[in-house]
C-alpha cells in the first residue's frame, strides 16, 4: 500500500544522528578542551554507552535518570578508564555538549519546510531542558518539544510513541516517527506510528556502520529531511 | 528588593487572557455561525464556567478532563439555557474556536524579543494539543510548549509551576511567571517563581473588571508584552 503524506499530521522526530552530528560535536569538543584521546573514538566510546545505560533504567537497575545523568556516569567511567583527572567544573561542563549539538546541513531548512505542512516535534530520549537548548543553540523550529522524560519511559518503549500520539491529540496512524536508526522505528510502528528513515551515513564518521534494514520495512525512506520534505510535498 | 532580570533563565507565559484575546475571538466565532446570542455574552458564560470546572477536576467529582472536554461540558449547559440545539459537527467544531484565539497586536513582536534573551514557554491550563495548535494559528514562537496537563494539576496548583521549573533543569526563582491575573501569579509566587504581570484591561471587553492587585505585589508590571520585554532588557 502506497503511503499518502496526507494521512500524517505530525511528524516526531528522534534528534541524536537524525537531527543533529553528535559524533563530529562532540569529538570536535573532546578535542577543543584538549583531552589526550583522539576526539572521535572518545565520542563513539561515549555514545556506546548510551543504550545500556537506558537498559538499566528499562530494567529497574536504575531509577530514572535524565540524559545528563546517564551520560556522566558513562563520562567518569570513560575518563577513569583514560586515567584522566578532569576537575568538577570541567567535567560538567564538557557533559554538557550534548546541549549544544551541531544540525545536519539539511535539518533547519527541511523542517522548516516539513513546519508549514505539519505539526513537527522533536521525540527524543534527551531531556526536555536538554532539547530546548538544543534547539535554542542550532535554530531548530519545533513546535513543541517532546521527550521520554515525560512518559518516564526510553524509546524504543511502546508508551514513548503513544504517548506523543495522545498528547498531539492525534491517533497513532496520523503521527510520522522520523529517525536514522531501524530500532526506533520498528519501536514507533510497534506502536501504530507511520515510519519515515532518514539516511545518516556519517553519523558515526566516515567509514561508521549503520543499522541494516529491509527494503519496504518502512513508509518513507529519504536520503535527509531536506528530501523527507520533498517526498512529502512540503 | 529590585527585580534583577539577569537572575531569570526562562518565561513562562500564560496564554488565556495573557498571550491570546478570547473574549474578542469567542464572541467573533460565535457571532460568525449565527447563533441567536450576544457574542460578547455568550463568551463571558463560556468563560465563567471555566473555574468552577477546574474546580471539579482539582475535588475529584470529575477525573482529569482536559480543556476540549471541560469547554464541551459548559457550552452544552449554555447551548441547552439558550434552547440551542446544533449538531454534533456544529458544536464540536464552535467548542474547537479555543484551538485558534488571536493573540493580542503586541504579544508575537514582545515574545520574539524575549525569545532572544530568555526560554520561552507557555504555561497554560490548555492542554498540548490545544497550545500547539494555538501557537501554529498565531504564530507564537515558544521554545516549548508547557502544559498543566503533563502534571496532572490546574494552575494554580503548585505542582504546576514546580513541574515547569523541573522540566526547565531551573530553580523555581529563575523562572519568571508572566500572566494578566494575579491569581495566577500568587500561585507562581507560592511556588517560589519569579511573577510578571501584564496588563490586560479589554481582557473581557471594553469595561469588563479585572483582578485587583496590591502595588509591588509582583516582580515586574508591564503595559503589554513588547513593554515587558523593553523593561527586561530584551
Amino acid at each position: 500500500m502506497k503511503f499518502d503524506p496526507g494521512s500524517v499530521h505530525a511528524l516526531t522526530c528522534d534528534i541524536f544522528g537524525t537531527v543533529v552530528d553528535w559524533y563530529g560535536s562532540v569529538a570536535a569538543e573532546v578535542q577543543r578542551i584538549g583531552l589526550p584521546v583522539d576526539g572521535g573514538a572518545f565520542a563513539l566510546a561515549w555514545r556506546a554507552g548510551y543504550q545500556p545505560a537506558m537498559q538499566e533504567v528499562r530494567d529497574g537497575r536504575l531509577p530514572w535518570t535524565n540524559l545528563d545523568g546517564l551520560h556522566r556516569r558513562i563520562l567518569d567511567r570513560l575518563l577513569a578508564e583514560h586515567s584522566i583527572a578532569l576537575p568538577e567544573a570541567e567535567a560538567a561542563a564538557l557533559n554538557r555538549i550534548w546541549h549544544r549539538l551541531t544540525p545536519w546541513p539539511d535539518s533547519v531548512p527541511g523542517l522548516t519546510r516539513l513546519k508549514a505542512k505539519y505539526t513537527i516535534t522533536s521525540l527524543s530520549n534527551g531531556h526536555v531542558a536538554l532539547l530546548v537548548a538544543m534547539a535554542k543553540h542550532g535554530g531548530l523550529p519545533w513546535d513543541t518539544v517532546l521527550s521520554a522524560e515525560l512518559f518516564g519511559h526510553y524509546k524504543p518503549d511502546p508508551e514513548v510513541y503513544r504517548g506523543a500520539a495522545r498528547l498531539l491529540g492525534l491517533a497513532p496512524h496520523a503521527v510520522l516517527m522520523t529517525a536514522a536508526h531501524p530500532s526506533d522505528l520498528r519501536g514507533a510502528r510497534a506502536a501504530g506510528l507511520r515510519t519515515a528513515l532518514v539516511h545518516r551515513p556519517l553519523e558515526r564518521g566516515s567509514g561508521g556502520a549503520v543499522e541494516p534494514w529491509d527494503e519496504g520495512e518502512f513508509d518513507v525512506v529519504a536520503d535527509d529531511i531536506e528530501a523527507l520534505a520533498l517526498q512529502l510535498g512540503a
